[in-house]
This record gives structure tokens, sequence and C-alpha cells, in this order.
């Protein structure tokens, strides 16, 4: 028997547990070449999987040139060629930044999951983005703009500035939200670089090692590596994404209430706005729930609102913020999803002596937020460019969310179901009970398709039939096909296992 | 006797302590109106020490108009007119942050010392900041770099990007340290939002709360601020002054070593060249001796560079990073004095594990640096504007330093002493014994001169004689005007404690 040991609850997908094991043995000499290992059936069973995770870490520890099948004889070692592979993802000792980092673009390749599975073609179709297509961006009135403060401006914009924000794009800030009905004060407005800035600032200044934060599980994984990094335990509050009449949606505020009762919770983290991954909007009856129960436990919110302008259907819910009567709530929001995430320009809305805090805390940070790009932000909402691109957006993104959610009703089979988001940019998909979105991500990427498992956004009771289908940056066209060829590969994946199960029950009549 | 405790070794000023003491018995209705307190000369003798501690003290609150001097009768408490004056700054339980927040630049005041002394005249001496002058700012290089880039490679600059750096970035720099002679590898570069957040980035990657670094003794007070954010225990290490033939500068190496030998130390923090606040540079031979130590003490070290392009004089010694063969040394830099503090772009170099480190604990604070500034910096860099503008503003800089020793030279009283920077932006300058820089600072700004009280700097054993004149903001004209009246406001006083110490001396004769 090999030493090997799974881990089910892990995020990391089983078939890249088994790999990394497996190539570790080889690596540390307890495996030699010329050693057998067993066939994948017979292995699968040892360990209590699916024969198809076997098989997936197998093809992929063969592609590496470690193992060699030879017909009729079994499966062998053949030596570990130094270097040829990439190296092993550090899944272990890191905590949670490594698994969530595999979520964000960077320039060796579409997305991070490349790093896993390199081999992309050129042409795929990738739902695993949820931010903004580039070719929307509007550039001309960007570059003016810029041009526009550094020539007035220029002096003050490149030397040293506020730790609280620029004062311009505060107050273009203030006007913006007067606009939207909301009234803020300077005073309760902090700028930051961005949503994962804010949520390490409201760390450093209020949470200590081992306090506790009630988030919904799944969540966004950049706020479980900052509260990881922080080593923060976050208690997972269900969501619910039942949007059958009467059903209920997003964080399920029973279940909240049963872990503040429990737990000495320090924050509770929510994003009633069309909640990454998962799509849900907070009802208003519910959204009136929260806050009574938070004033009644008396811990603070901190409300997630990058997605809160990306209403796309119905009526328009009040925030939290908005609803506020005890100064409970501290949202959070940023410029990523409705203009430019390149720009790290974020901020902060709460009550003033929250804002005090986090100014000191902030520069002790990184002294302020750089001012090229709060400058131009302001110049850029004070002509009523970011109002004008926003409702520009809002009708692509309406007509895309369109797209996918025909193409999944017309591709998918009966046996999966999905979100209905209102607004965000992105719908969450159950496949098939038994399901490993994980693993069916090498069948979809074969065919050209990505997509991010739902385990890369659980904190707690994985479920491995789920996954994030963002919509925003592909066109209806590409959406449609790639939602065909995601329904093909399910589909055929579920043949193969009623076929297996026929089989197995067959052979199982055959030796009785 | 009235309850006041005073403490000497504390960063805040003696006076400021008393004041704000005295405010908060008034506050806790412990003094109420019509109490009369003791003359300032009796209060003094009580608390041991200086009679124009007090007299500041209680000038102070006379303008708040919470106690009112009668001629012949004494001073009284004339109650609490709610909210009339400034609230008192949050001077304990704040940590580090508080103390040096009053060194950086805000949109309220020429700098954040303003906030303590609201009533600086408008055309004031300024020796506080060390920062690059804007009226030099080259912004229409800077403006034509700008569109450039946007014009070229706008949708990418305004799209998510690496939490490692903007790539072009990137290469520039590396190009810009290949022609300083330096070879850098992209894998052993990471672009931070400034020296700020790369100190920020390290301790959360490297450090635990109650973990120790070594570190000069005065130091940059927004290290100090981090370190303290995070809980690390700062151990100081001497830093000489004495630039004397054959004296010492810089770290003091055979402190170092008597600090690592008594202490488990995780990092030694160091500014070999034009050390803030000293303007001290390590000699050559002192480098080597700090690298041995830290090799043999298993000791990384943080090299803070952000003044090491500033030589003004003499000839250039190797950096640390550069002399460094054994991968102990992490360079932190910044373009915030070589060129716009207002961008906050930064770096750190280093070996390959520690960056790749780095880079997921950047991706969990703040998912990568604005990359606006990053891709015009790049440009910037690419097109020799850099390069360009150090030559010149080393020029500037030199000329600026030339006038303020000379200033020092002819209107400082004999009883002080200055080093003799030959580079960076700041000189420390040692009144004569016996005064505080921090009560001498009441009088100069009457007189319109600002500077940095030494106390600032120090995280033990404050030495209040001390401060930090920067010269790099000013104008040759002006700084030999604030050297003059700094050198009258200090004559003054020096004269006006002999007298005092003659009366006191008479006073005892006669009670004899």
């Amino acid at each position: 028997m090999l030493p090997l040991h799974l881990q089910s609850e892990s995020h990391i997908p089983l078939y890249v547990q088994l790999r990394d094991q497996l190539r570790a043995l080889v690596h540390s000499g307890e495996l030699r070449t010329g050693d057998r290992i067993p066939a994948s059936r017979e292995l699968a069973m040892q360990l209590g999987v699916h024969r198809t995770t076997v098989a997936n870490a197998y093809a992929e520890l063969e592609s590496e040139g470690l193992i060699q099948g030879h017909v009729g004889r079994g499966t062998y070692i053949c030596g570990a060629p130094a270097r040829q592979f990439t190296p092993p993802p550090r899944s272990n000792g890191n905590g949670g930044s490594v698994r969530w980092e595999t979520l964000f673009a960077d320039e060796r390749g579409e997305d991070g999951l490349s790093r896993l599975t390199p081999e992309v073609p050129r042409d795929a179709i990738g739902f695993v983005a949820a931010r903004p297509p580039e070719e929307y961006f509007p550039l001309e009135e960007f570059r003016t703009c810029c041009n526009a403060v550094l020539r007035s401006d220029g002096r003050k914009v490149l030397q040293i500035g506020s730790s609280d924000g620029y004062e311009p794009l505060k107050s273009a800030l203030i006007d913006f939200f007067r606009d939207e009905g909301l009234s803020v004060r300077s005073e309760q407005l902090l700028i930051t670089g961005g949503c994962q800035q804010a949520i390490d600032l409201l760390c450093k200044a209020f949470l200590r090692p081992g306090d506790a934060v009630a988030l919904e599980n799944p969540a966004y994984p950049g706020a479980l590596a900052t509260f990881g990094a922080a080593r923060i335990r976050t208690l997972a509050v269900a969501v619910d994404t039942d949007d059958a009449p009467g059903g209920r949606l997003g964080l399920n505020i029973d279940a909240l209430e049963s872990v503040l009762m429990q737990n000495r919770v320090k924050f509770i983290f929510a994003t009633p706005d069309f909640h990454n991954p998962t799509g849900t909007a907070l009802p208003l009856s519910e959204r009136r729930r929260l806050l009574d129960m938070a004033a009644r436990y008396q811990v603070p919110v901190i409300e997630d609102y990058i997605y809160g302008r990306l209403r796309l259907r119905a009526a328009a819910t009040p925030s939290l913020r908005s609803l506020d009567r005890t100064g409970s709530v501290i949202q959070i929001d940023s410029v990523s999803k409705i203009a430019f995430p390149g720009l790290r320009v974020g901020w902060c809305i709460g009550p003033e002596s929250v804002i005090e805090r986090l100014r000191l805390v902030k520069q002790a940070t990184d002294l302020h937020t750089d001012q090229l790009a709060q400058a131009t932000l302001a110049e850029f909402i004070r002509r009523g460019h970011l109002a004008r691109h926003l409702v520009k957006m809002k009708k692509v993104y309406r007509s895309r969310l369109d797209a996918m959610e025909s193409a999944l009703g017309k591709f998918m089979p009966e046996e999966s179901s999905w979100t209905r988001p209102e607004g965000g940019m992105s719908v969450w998909l159950s496949l098939p009970a038994g399901f490993d979105a994980g693993e069916l991500l090498i069948h979809a990427r074969e065919r050209g398709v990505m997509y991010v498992p739902g385990r890369y956004f659980y904190h707690q009771n994985p479920q491995p039939n789920t996954l994030r289908l963002g919509f925003a940056s592909l066109d209806e066209k590409r959406i449609t096909r790639g939602i065909e060829i995601l329904g093909e590969v399910v589909k055929t994946e579920f043949r193969k296992r009623q076929r297996g199960a026929r089989s197995e029950l067959h052979s199982r009549v055959a030796l009785v």
C-alpha cells in the first residue's frame, strides 16, 4: 500500500493532491524507476475515490514523463526527469493565499488557472474572469481627463498627499453619492487602493489573530486570503441559491443568527448585491433582519458593495449602508467592476471614528493611494463619464446575461441547476450530484472551455459539483458556444458514468 | 498637589503632556472654574522640569480659554468652553502610528505639524519636509509619457494586472539597474506601492507579533509605525554622527553585534546611504562588517535604499545589495525621493524565494500596484527622463546643502553641532546640552521657522536636544534666512537660560 492521504475537505482538487503526493514519493525515493504502481481502478478503490480522479492524476504524471503505462503489464515509474516538468504548485503550508492566486489575471496566460493547466487552447472560451471587458474602456475620455488634471494640478498630483485621499476625488465621489441619494461627509470617506486593501486595512485596524468573522460560504476568495493571512477565523454562513417562487436568496439570516449565538463574532462580512460567486441578491426583508440582528448582537457589518451598481434587472434594493440607522455598517467599494480594474482605487464609507482609525492604519501601510489615478478618476466622475459608462455597460452585461441563461436552458442536462442573478458578473452552476467540477475542468479545457470550480470559493464544506461562470467579458456568441460545449462535456461524462455504473453492476453480477 | 505625571522618555513633548493632562483634569471635574493653579516656576520645580515647559503648556491652555492669569493673584481655571479648542491629539493608546502622522504632508497645512500648531505664519520657512520640490517636476515630459502609454497600451494598463508588477516597468527598471552596474532578474523584483508598503509586506510575510528587528536609533518614523502596528519589537542600534577625522558614521556595527548576541533578531533594518534623519552614510568597511555579521548570525538585512541615488558629494559607496554574496539582503526602494512622491510606486529586490513569498502577500493585500502610475513611470525611465532628472536635481540639492552648511556655520552657537551629509535630504542638528528641540519649536514657529524635533525619530532614549533640518524643498535664500532666524532663537533661549541660572544662583546665595 502506498502512503497516500487525500483530504476530501480540502480546497485542492483530489486529483491534484494525488498527483503531487505520487510525485513527492518519486522525488523522496520511496518510489523508484521500475516500480509498479496500482491500476487506476484498484487505487481508486483503495482510496475511496472515483476512478476518474486517479486516471487524471496518472495522465498528468505520464505527460510529465514520470510514469508510463505498458499494455497488459501495468503502470511503472520511469524515474524523475529533473526539472522537465513545471514545479509542483505550492499547495501546502501557505494558507489561503495560494488557493486563490490562480483566480486572478496575470501576464503569463489568460488567467492564473493556466499555471496548473498550461496547455489551454489559444482561442479558449474563458468563463473564468469576473471583470469588465477592456474593449469597452472609454480610453479617449480617460486620456482627456488625465491630461486635464496633469495640466491644471500636475504639481499637486505628483507631490505627497493625504492618507484619507485626494480631496478632489473625495468631493467628486460625495457628489456622485448624492446623485444616487446617499449623503456622505468627507470624514466618513477614506480612499483605498481597492476593496482588497479595504479588507486588509479593516483586519489591521480591528482584528487580531484568532478573532472570528462571519462570512458567506462560498465567498470571495480574496477576502478569504486576507483573513487567512491575518489568521482570522472565518465562520461559514450558508448562501441560499434557490430562487424558485418563495425560495430564499443570499446569505441565510437564520444560519447567521445561529453563528452569532454560538460564537464571539467581530464582524459580519456580507455582499448583499450580486454576491461573488453565486450572483444572488439579498431581499429587502432579509437586509432589514440582518441589520436588526447586527444591532442586537452588537456586531458591525462590512458590506462589500463592489457589484452594487451592476443591477441589470428588476428594481434596486437599498444597500445595507443606506438602511443602517445605528452606525453599524462599513461599506467597501471600488471602481474595479464598474470602470477600470487596473486603477487601484476604492473607498470605505463608515462612521467617522472608524474612518479616522482606518486613516492611521492606511498611513502606516502605504502612506496614501496613488494620486495620478485618484486625480484622473475625480475628473472622470466630475465630467459625468462614469455615470454614462455605467449605463452603457449595464446594457452590455444585461444582453450577455440573457445569452448565458438562454444557453444554459438549452444545453445543460436537466439534472443541473443554476442561479438567476439580477446583476453582477457571474452565474453559479450546480452540476448533477456526484460530479466534481475540478475534474470536469480537465475535459472542458480539452474542448477549449474554462471556468472556476466552486471549491475555490468555499471555506467550509466544499460542494464539488459547483462552478462559477463569469459572463461579463465574453460576447453573446462565445457565451452561447461555450455553454454548448460545456453542456456536451457534462452530458458525455454523465453517460460515461452511467455506463460505468452499469458495467460495474455487470462485473458484480458476473462475479457472483 | 495636582496628579500630574510626565514621562521624560516619551516621544510626546513634555509641554504637550502637561497641557493635555491639565486639560483632562478640567474636563474630568478635578479642576473647576475658579480653582487656582500653581505659578509656572512653582509647578516646574514640583515636576522637575524646566520652567519653559510649564510656561508653554499654560500659554496654550490660555489661548484655548481654559485658564487665565491675574496679575498679582495667580492663574485660575476659567471653565471648559466646550469644543472651542482643537481636540486633544490622540497621544495615548495608539502605538506608533499617532506619533509620526504629524510628519507627513496633508491638504490641511504645509505639513502635519500644523495640526498641533495651527497658527503657522503663511510664509513660514519649513525645514520639516524631506521631499522633492514640486516646482522642479518635469511635468511636460511626464504628461507626454502618460499620453504615450495610454495611446499604445491603454486597455492593458487599465485592466487587472500582475501582483509582481507591470511587466514593462519591471523591464525598464532592470535596464536602469544594468546601467548602474547591477544585474537583477525579473524574478528578483517586485513592484510595491512605495517603500512604506514594502516594509508592511515584509512584516506580513516574515514577522509575527513579538518578533524583533534591529533598527537604527533614531530611525525613519514610518518604519517604526509599521513595525509598531504589527507589534514587532524594535531593538535600538545607535547611529554615530561624529564625522571628525577618524570618527565613525551611521549604524554602529559594534552596537549591532551586541544586539545580535543578546537577542533573537529576525531582520536587520538599515539605511546605509543618507540615513533618515541623520544624513549619515555607512563607510565601505562597515558595510562589509555588517554583511559578515548578518551572514554569521544568519539574520537577513533589509536595506532601505530610498536616498541611495541622492549622493551629492564624494565617490559612491556600493550598496549592501551589490556587496552581498550570500543572498542576505532585501533592498527596498522607491521613486518618492528621486522623482514623484505622489506616484505610489516602489520596489523590492531580493532572492527569488523571498520575492515569490512577497508576491503572494502583495496579492492578498491589494492585488497589485496601480498600473497607470507603473506604465507612465516605465515610459519615463525608458526615455531617459529619470536619469536626466536625477542629474539635474542632484545639482539643485548640492547647492542647497552647501547653503545650509554655510548658514549653520555662520549662525549657530558654538555649543551646537550637526552632521555633514554627503547626500540625502536632511541635516541632523544637536542643540546645546539641556535644550529641548520640541519646546524650542514654539519660539521658532513664532519667528516663522519650522523643523522636526528629534524625538519623533527615536524609539529608545530620545535625545531632546536634536532636530532634523530638511534642505531639499527650500531655495538657498530661504535656507540661509531660516537658519539665521533659528540661530537667533537658539542664542536668545541660551542667554535666557544663562540669566535664569545666574538669577537662580543669586536667589540661592540670598537664601543662604
